[in-house]
Formats: structure tokens, C-alpha cells, sequence
């Protein structure tokens, strides 16, 4: 009996082509995941730690990569409050589904409740929403964006590029980490952050500093119950899931961090893995796209091979 | 202090436009919720409730829409199985992350384990990928899309349409209902279902069946924990999260049921609201993106109002 699992569309999504290795046939089309394996060691790039945040839960690690690129003042001052250990301690305290989860300190704008910042944090920065594109590598993919006239990547980061003005900036893709404001445009400090957990909520771009992207560890946000009160926020401040702390990997013991490694955006494995998924043709995808959405595309990532 | 909190952004998002009261000068911009709050009756259709069905889990109720219209063969033969009480008993056996959870009997390929189907249940189907628009409304969005020639609703679905082919066909957003299958496109018949649970995964569009979309209770599926296993099967069947029934709603007793209204998408009042969207100007969003893409359109749903 055979129940349609959706399994073989998968098993090729994640690349798994099981039928590639009929010697009697070259295989016509490379799996994404087969050219991803194949890359050599240059297309891969190491996480700095000095940009990498430890999101630790009470479930195990996210992984952010931080974007000093695209957001120089925020990320130093995020930079300052992990040092300080600023979110020790605090919760996710907003759970919206699919938008957002939102996390810092819930009671930080009660007089008498808010938790001192540490020493060296700025209270009042610039707002970051673009940047210039002057000397930055841009690399463009080719498909159509309703909300930028072109899209790519910035050393991994997915940005909308408007070469008419001259300024690029991170999209509101899954996974992607903003930091959070009022209503004047300079009022996020990086102390509150959100993660995009749903559909890519791409009319924030422009709107909000991006600082990052969680690299690892997003089905632990994910999962978060969804908050009953408006906009997703929790009731009762015991409902509100505790983070127990959020560490620079920089300042962390070297046998305790996460070694990664990125594929470069700039190599023919990620232009050549891209292509495979926008033009997918197997036994299960018999209509190619020819299309993919920038929020489509995940960065590979992976364990550096030993050596 | 202020920390920005994004609810400036959020409350606008969900219409509570605090400003709009000032009676001394006339609100330049209307919200998509005050919109969408003065639609008149004749904007708003009930759900019938012999294309609905009812997912029970132990958290609360799943409400989805079927689309007949879109796939007549597997949504007679889901409501055939559905009389039968097919699921009621099975289980949510996998999720993925940022993609689909998936549910039915887990397992129906193991022979001697699977479950019977009910009497009358076709177990071979025609592929339901697509449609003809001969006769068919479409409400279109003025909005470009990577994935589609022109996108919008039929009845309130989000949907594709190529003039050239003359097809229309259900796009893979947030919430949307499909059919599992095998290698063969013919091979599902809709026992095996998903539900969309990330960043839209239109490259599955024109390549399953789907059958309909959530309207009401999202925040139960998507929060269920990410299988470990490849593509987010969970390894110890004590780990599924469990069906306790799928009914028709025309099978369940009237004071049972939970009545909604959609809001038709050939309105003025899901016209004006979705432009409030694409072209949002407010004390928040000060950049309006001109754009929005079709699965950032959720359908507005409410309680009917008390006669």
C-alpha cells in the first residue's frame, strides 16, 4: 500500500538522489546537496567567533552570526551587553506565529524593574536600516523581487540592493535577526532582538536594523508556544520561556564553542547548488521552477571536516 | 527607558491604529484592520461547513477549508475518509522546520500495520496540480511573483494563473493544505496530508495536490517539536503528537461547531485593505514597500457578529 509520504520529494531535497549511482547512465542533473558535498575546502569559510553569539536554552544552542557589515554600531553595543552578560537571565517574552519570536528584558521599559545595562553600553545609537554598497561584494542572484530591484548575498547575509540609490540591506528572511524599536527610527540599541520565524516578513525591511542570523538552532525558537495576548506577547510573566545566558563564542573556552563553517557565496558550489534547486529536475520534480526567492535559499553549513 | 519594543510596528500591523482618532485632522491612511472592520456584511462569505474540516488534537481544534474547486477528486475522497474516521487515532509523524508538518497513518506503508481505509475510499487518484480558468474568477494582485505569471485569490486561496496555459493552481503559502505522494504523480489520494509551515515552498507548487489551507489554529501544528530524523520524522513513535479525530464539520452537531466568516477577496473592503498593506505609511513605517507578495496575504477571519 503506498500512501504518498512526500518522501521521495524530500530525500531529493535534502539530496539524497538515490538514483545517481546507475553506473550505466551519467547522472543528467547533480542534487544541490551533491554539489554541496563536492565543494572544495575553499568554498567553505570558518564562523569568526569574535561575530558569533551562543544563544544558550534550556534545550541546547542557537547559533548567531552577527553583522557588523550591516549594522557596525549595533553589533559593537550587542558586542557589550553579551560581554556584560546583559541577557543572562532574561526571556523570550514574545512569540507571534509565523512572524516573530522577541526576546530581552520584558520589563524593560517598567521604571524600577528594568535591568541595568552593563558598563559601555550605549543608549542611544544610529539607525543602521541600509548600508552602502561602495567596495562591498554583492552576489546578485538572478531571479526576480517584488520588494528590491535586485537581491543576493553579502558575505552569506541575504540583501536587497537598489543600485540606484546605492544601498544595500539585510531581508527580513527566515531566521534573520532585527533589533527591535519605537517609534523614532534611532530607538533600538540591540538590547531588545527578534528572530523572523514564519513567512519572510519582508515589508520590515528598511524599517528596522538587521544585526544578523541564527545559524543553528532555530526549531529550538520555533517551537516556542505562541503568546495569547495581541501581537503574540505572553500573559503571565511565568509562561515566558527563560534564556540562560547569551555569550560572545569569542568569550567562551575554545573546547566549548561550535566549530562551523559557511559555504561562500561567492563560490561555484553555492552558484551551482542555487541553480540545482531553482531549475530542479527528478524522478519527483518533473516541472522545473526556474525560479527561487532569496529567502528560499539557506546558507549550507556544516561541521568542519576533521583534519 | 525605552527598548524598542517593535509594538509600534506590530500594533499598526494589526490595525490598532492609535492615532487615527484625532478629530482635529482627518487620518491620511486608513489601517488594513479598520479597513477590514468596516466591511459591510455583503464583504464577508461563511464557511461551509461541508468543506471544512475539523482537526481535533489535544491542544484545541484545527479548522481547514477544502478546495474542492481545486482538487474535486481528493477532497470528495478526504471527506469519504473523513466520515469514516480515518484519522482519528493516527498522528502527526513528522516536522520540519521551516517547511511542513505531516500527518496520517504512519504507518501505512508497513504491510499488515496500516490502517484500513474506510469503505468507499478511492485508493488511486488522477494528480490534481492544477486547474483551468475557463469560468473561473480571479482575483488578482497587481503584485510581481517569481514562482507565477500572475498571482491572487479563487475564493479566497492564493493562487497562480498563466494565461498562456490557461491553469490555475494553489500556491504553497503559509497554512496551505497538501497531498503526500509517492514518485508517481498519481500517487497520492489523499490520506497522507501537510501543512505548510515555513517560508512559502512555492517549488512545490504545480508538483502535489493540495487540497486546502488552515483558517484557524495554525499556532497548534506549528509549534509541535522538529523531528530529529532526516526531514523531520520523528525516530520513536511515542514522539508523534496525536490525532484524537478529523471530522467534517457538517458531521459534527451545529452547537459544536465553530461558525467563521471569510473576507471575500473580489470585496473592496480586501482590495483597500491589502493596498493599506503593500503601501503602509503610519508613525512606524515610514519606507511603504509598494509590494506584497501573495502568501503575505493572510485572509481576514472572524467570529460572525451577533445578529
Amino acid at each position: 500500500m503506498r500512501r504518498g509520504l512526500l518522501a521521495a520529494a524530500l530525500l531529493t531535497l535534502l539530496g539524497a538522489n538515490l538514483h545517481a549511482q546507475d553506473a550505466a547512465q551519467p547522472p543528467k542533473h547533480r542534487s544541490a546537496q551533491e554539489i554541496i558535498d563536492a565543494a572544495p575546502a575553499s568554498a567553505w569559510r570558518d564562523l569568526d567567533p569574535d561575530n558569533t553569539l551562543y544563544m544558550e536554552l534550556p534545550g541546547g544552542r542557537v547559533i548567531i552570526e552577527l553583522a557588523p557589515g550591516f549594522a557596525p554600531e549595533h553589533v559593537a553595543n550587542i558586542k557589550t551587553m553579551a560581554r556584560g552578560g546583559f541577557w543572562d537571565g532574561l526571556t523570550v517574552y514574545r512569540v507571534q506565529d509565523n512572524f516573530v519570536v522577541q526576546f530581552g528584558d520584558a520589563e524593560g521599559e517598567e521604571a524600577g524593574k528594568a535591568k541595568p545595562y552593563p558598563a559601555g553600553t550605549k543608549t542611544h545609537l544610529p539607525a543602521e536600516f541600509a548600508r552602502s554598497d561602495k567596495g562591498v561584494r554583492f552576489d546578485r542572484l538572478p531571479d526576480v523581487d517584488g520588494w528590491a530591484p535586485q537581491v543576493g548575498f553579502v558575505d552569506g547575509f541575504p540583501a536587497g540592493h537598489d543600485p540606484r540609490t546605492g544601498k544595500l540591506w539585510m531581508a527580513h528572511c527566515y531566521g534573520v535577526l532585527g533589533a527591535g524599536r519605537n517609534t523614532p527610527p534611532d530607538s533600538s540599541i540591540g538590547a531588545e532582538l527578534y528572530v523572523v520565524i514564519g513567512q519572510a516578513p519582508r515589508a520590515l525591511d528598511h524599517q528596522l536594523t538587521v544585526v544578523g542570523r541564527v545559524l543553528k538552532g532555530m526549531e529550538l525558537l520555533s517551537v516556542m508556544p505562541r503568546g495569547p495576548a495581541p501581537m503574540g506577547f505572553y500573559e503571565k510573566p511565568e509562561q515566558r520561556s527563560p534564556i540562560l545566558s547569551i555569550k560572545l563564542a569569542s568569550s567562551v573556552p575554545a573546547e566549548q564553542r561550535t566549530p562551523l563553517q559557511l559555504l561562500r557565496t561567492d563560490s561555484r558550489a553555492f552558484i551551482d547548488a542555487t541553480e540545482a534547486r531553482r531549475n530542479r529536475v527528478d524522478d519527483f520534480y518533473t516541472q522545473p521552477a526556474g525560479h527561487i526567492d532569496l529567502c528560499n535559499v539557506s546558507l549550507p553549513v556544516r561541521t568542519p571536516p576533521v583534519k
